[in-house]
């Protein structure tokens, strides 16, 4: 299932949204409406539609099918939670049920069509939900929520059954949550916290649990999507929804697999638009993780690294455990934007200091030392031979009088520094409950973002319960670890959106002049010879050496002469692979007989090897460079990535390389430079002069433009090596396969 | 301070060893008391001396000197807590001051010669210690602690007076712990706890302070050594000691530096022999933690990428944050040994096991694919369409009956299973109440280890505090990585004792006829010329090119006819670095002439660099192989190391190499091979042949020889290249560096 044919989700993938675009846009879509102009050259969409679920999740009227209050019935316990619910967002509950009178009180409608009022809502808890998602389409309701299992996370059957469903929803205009769902959505969520919220995304209730617990510690949540099997409301629509609402300062995923790798993009690009920072789980590091997560829900779960490259695009915070999405999502959901990069360890114990400071460097954070005015300031309060350079060491007895509190607001005061973080390794409340305190009140004060590591194992401290989680202004950790690196999420995303420009403002919408070359060269189905590949590369503007195609020693010669001594001779053909291997390549050939036997001898191997040639190529020698690898392949939720990565024995042994989802931009391919453990090879090493960088990029962004438009007429596309020589004098495509689909 | 004199300071370590072994046993010593005998050939210590400190922890009688009663007096709540903590441990105070009459009721000596019997401990409350220590070394008092700070940690004035104290301590006789100490040994520890304890040593009160806090999760701590300034008694006495306790199961350390590397290598040696686990935080993984350490303790944080190759060739786990270190040091002292590797995620929901498992096997833990049997088994209580293989998941309802012990059982009872992992991602009392309970009963009656995180971000639901954190079989953590990083460590835990061999016992003790050879050759203070630092290598017996010393054009064609063509030429001389880059290398000369006009080349361009010659060499050409550079360096800690890389781009672009510290057996100089990330290039890729990595190891040895025997003598010495040939051709020294002291 998972190594499955891209092709054909790709395209399905592209249908899917043209029918959602055209013909069913079901409740009104914020945002442009899209329509045939909204579609790349590779026919994707270019904006995501964003459903308005505003009466999904706070609905006027409400029917549950299938409703109960007989003891004992599984549905009772439901219908009661729903009738909670629905007191609360005050909305009028219809129960429907062939036989009952009433339910808990309320009339109850014999079947959809009994309805006293068209409603926003219908809950369905019946074990098979098809056919009355064929009622209700009568009925205009806007929202369906199927709770029953069964469906695609079963196997073969029930994926049958889930098509057969979506297909009917398709047809029906309303929009439907599941199967396979449950209640989460309608939970009781705390209405007394104030301040930005976060939004919760999952496709596991019980993985959403403690994100939803962190009401509990006094963090607003406004929003819950179990999405379910995704049938039709998948992962992306809540996303971008949930980007769109005011309350709404983060939104926290848990996501073991996705429908459809494009949507998602587009949604967390609005996300990125509005600035809204998106931090998420994403099962499958590794194979037994994807394996499990594929066989639970049933969707894809994509090459980890190129789901995890196509989060950094879209800035994205992917975390790894449940606690670091809490605690990242907590923090940047309240946290106001950053005044400065700067980080300020400060600590009653130069030992904490120490160790904060060191971890806190480690995990990519700057700790500008004070200024000498800012420590002559702080040693007013600090004795003199303690350190305050930063990690800040008061050395204890300060926090336990009027002392403290200037220390704080000092540090804060100062423009360089943008966070406090202070690590309290436990409760000593002579000292620690007057530090907590300040830090509070500081906090009020301030825009600035101010962290406490709680150390103590224990929690149950009224410091830690009371003071500290009684504050919406200071962000409090139990781990040094989770703190440092939920601030590293929050001034990377900061610097994300202030640098943000949406890819899909710039993706190409029709096919370049070289797209009509380029579709001559494909041969359905076969791998194209080296001299095809590489005019499949010149089509695109991409530097290849000079070289003729012969087919008789004499034409070799007079090839030699015209595209100059000393040349490389090839054996070229639709089969072949490893030439040098085969000893099908001579290079350095200085005269027309040296030229005529390695013709001979290229075509005496190939004869022997049995691998039919269209000729042998006579090439220009190019000179000595970096050696780079690019190229395209195709990944079953994105379609075709673009690859790039350090040729030789870097790529082949380190798997140095870096991957992109198109469209991308410049700043894009010069990250994914970045990124190569050996790019110092770029920048010129044992004396070597630096490679031409602006022409590797250029390289990048052309295989790109191949990507997006033949990307689905092309199976494999490599380049290997690319020569990338010094600064100034280009690159150059010394070899290239491709295979058409 | 720093990067300085690393000779000197190893030459210290050496004397300060011998002064300790022989002169100055102090307290009986434990284990093998050293002697000449016991040092090995680079005049290092091969055993621990382990202090006595029974009587440190448990004296009979002690010594208060400045302590005090009086109101607002701040050594008034010292004494206090000496006292309580005296009557605790049932020991005898005597509180001594010069004008008191009784101190909280006990009779009071106006000075230590007034003393009413010899005790054991003496609590220092003075600000000078030095002229009490004088005193007490009449009384024969076995241990003191000093309180006062102002020494090394304040800077080079303070430094001069805590060698002071130490030199009056050395001729004393006692042990000293601290100055700059605290009250942590002395602290309320419970005492109600039973089964393996903690034993915990730091260089900081409040770095400790959240292990020392894990009591009020049922852990049990047994021992704080707070080690201040290490005048005297340093972490390695009291690790050396805690690995000799029977009640101690782990042993957790907060390390900011050093004294001495070796002493430390010895004490951990110690805890490997004995299968005592030791987890550590060492701060300085950075520059900036090094720094503020090094000002914060006056210690060596020594080269991280050194300190972190010693502490896994003794086994010592290191890691980064106090939270680690609490998790994983409770589940070591605790759990019993592994009777399987695999590990098994169990979990209620699908999500939540595939969750796990992706990030247990990202973690690098084994989870087997449970047994047709044992699903079939597990399926008699778990619906059918859910999977059993590993992860199990068991869909939730069968935890609330009595299926939910027997699934527990049925796992715990696969052989293939040493390891259950169940997350808990919130309470939700109808199931979770009864699975925590049946874990915890399950774990009552198993060997094996069952690891329960309680996701829960609130945690004082009495599930998680009164159940899981009441039961000392259940290893309870509050994150699945703390989890998972814990178990990783368990069990490599295990298998390291399980094949740990001490390299102390099979440390070379006398010097290699290799030795004599090689010291001629030694320039003090100069750099070797290439020909003398291959000689000086083959002396050690390792493999160098066939080349000749030659003065004249003349002799260099009868040397290279010697040597056999083709050859190369180098010039040769004390001060040539980069010869390449000024082309005073010729390669692949084949012919009388071509050496001819070589010689003459290679020395018009050393007179016109300016270059001193001491002739030119010709050399056998060596056929192609795998380039690997072999070197010796300092580290200011631990003295001569030995490091190994790959050659070439590998280690200049990506610093791949892998260092160790002398004395390491061939196990160890496979495992730096195995640490290599370009590894395959050994292994042969390309089609290449593999390398001779039994004669790569035998060089690695032979240098290390080399480190140990030379290793106060070279300042510098670098194989580069070592071309390593193909299997069973060996290796061979291309080009040397050797840099005398």
């Amino acid at each position: 299932m998972l190594g499955s044919t891209h092709g054909t989700l790709t395209t399905d993938s592209r249908r899917a949204r043209v029918i959602a675009c055209g013909e069913h846009p079901g409740p009104a879509v914020h945002g442009r409406p899209a329509d045939a102009d909204d579609l790349d050259v590779s026919g994707r969409p270019l904006y995501a539609e964003v459903p308005d679920l505003d009466r999904f999740f706070r609905p006027g009227s409400v029917a549950v099918i299938g409703a109960s209050d007989a003891e004992g019935r599984p549905n009772t316990g439901v219908t009661r939670q729903l009738v909670d619910w629905a007191g609360r967002v005050g909305a009028r509950l219809h129960p429907v049920h062939p036989t009952r009178g009433t339910v808990f009180g309320l009339p109850c409608s014999a079947s959809v069509a009994d309805l006293p009022e068209q409603v926003d809502l219908a809950v369905l808890l019946v074990a098979d939900p098809l056919p009355v998602i064929e009622q209700l389409s009568e009925t205009k309701v806007k929202f369906a929520v199927a709770f029953a299992s069964g469906f695609a996370e079963t196997g073969e059957e029930g994926a049958a059954a889930q098509e057969r469903l979506a297909a009917a929803v398709a047809r029906s205009g309303l929009r439907l949550l599941g199967p396979n769902t449950n209640l989460n959505a309608f939970e009781r969520f705390r209405d007394d916290l104030t301040g930005p919220s976060i939004a919760l995304i999952t496709q596991s209730g019980h993985q959403g649990r403690p994100v939803f617990a962190l009401q509990e510690n006094g963090v607003r949540l406004s929003h819950w999507a179990p999405t379910g099997n995704e049938a039709d409301l998948e992962t992306s629509d809540f996303l971008s929804y949930f980007a769109e609402r005011p309350e709404v300062g983060a939104i926290a995923c848990y996501v073991e697999g996705l429908k459809d790798g494009r949507s998602f993009l587009l949604a967390a690009d609005r996300a990125a638009r509005r600035g809204v920072p998106v931090v998420a789980v994403k099962v499958g590091r590794t194979e037994t993780g994807a394996r499990t997560a594929a066989s639970h829900t049933g969707k894809l779960t994509g090459a980890d690294e190129v789901v995890d490259a196509a989060m950094r695009q879209y800035g994205v915070l992917r975390v790894d455990g449940l606690d670091e999405l809490q605690d990242t999502a907590a923090l940047l959901a309240r946290a106001r934007p950053p005044q400065a990069d700067g980080v300020v360890v400060y600590s009653i114990s130069g030992g904490t200091g120490a160790h904060a400071a060191d971890l806190a460097t480690a995990a990519g954070l700057t700790l500008p030392t004070l200024s000498a005015a800012k420590q002559a300031e702080l040693h007013r309060w600090i004795p003199a031979y303690l350190s305050v350079a930063n990690p800040v060491d008061n050395g204890g007895h300060p926090v336990g009088d009027l002392r403290g509190r200037k220390i704080i607001d000092a540090i804060l005061d100062d423009p360089a520094v943008g966070v406090l973080v202070c690590p309290i390794t436990g409760p000593f409340p002579p000292l620690s409950d007057r530090l907590v305190r300040d830090l509070v009140d500081a906090a009020e004060r301030t825009d600035k973002l101010v962290c406490v590591v709680w150390g103590s194992p224990v929690g149950t401290e009224p410091a830690y319960r009371e003071v500290l989680l009684g504050s919406s202004r200071v962000a409090t950790f139990r781990t040094l670890g989770n703190c440092l690196s939920a601030v590293r999420a929050y001034l990377g995303h900061h610097r994300f959106v202030r640098d943000y420009r949406s890819p899909f403002d710039e993706a190409p919408r029709t096919q370049s002049p070289s797209f009509r070359k380029a579709r001559l060269l494909m041969r359905p189905g076969q791998q194209l010879s080296e001299h095809a590949a590489k005019q499949l590369l010149r089509a695109y503007g991409i530097r290849v050496p000079r070289e003729q195609l012969v087919t008789s020693a004499a034409a070799a010669v007079r090839a030699a002469g015209l595209v100059g001594y000393p040349v490389v001779m090839k054996a070229s053909g639709g089969q072949i692979a490893h030439k040098t291997e085969l000893g099908l390549v001579k290079i350095g050939l200085t005269s027309a007989s040296q030229v005529r036997d390695a013709y001979r001898e290229l075509t005496d191997i190939a004869r022997y090897e049995g691998v039919e040639l269209d000729g042998v190529l006579v090439c220009q020698m190019v000179e000595r460079g970096v050696e780079m690898v690019v190229g395209v392949t195709h990944d079953e939720l994105f379609g075709p990535t673009v690859t790039v990565g350090l040729g030789g024995v870097l790529v082949e042994v380190l798997r140095d390389a870096a991957v992109r989802v198109p469209p991308f931009g410049e700043d894009q391919a010069r990250d994914m430079l970045a990124e190569l453990r050996g790019r110092a090879l770029l920048d010129g090493v044992r004396g070597r002069p630096p490679a031409d960088v602006e022409a590797l990029v250029e390289v990048i962004l052309r295989v790109q433009r191949m990507a997006l438009e033949l990307g689905e007429d092309i199976a494999e596309l490599d380049i290997n090596p690319l020569v990338v020589l010094p600064c100034g004098q280009g690159a150059v495509a010394l070899d290239a396969l491709a295979v058409c689909r």
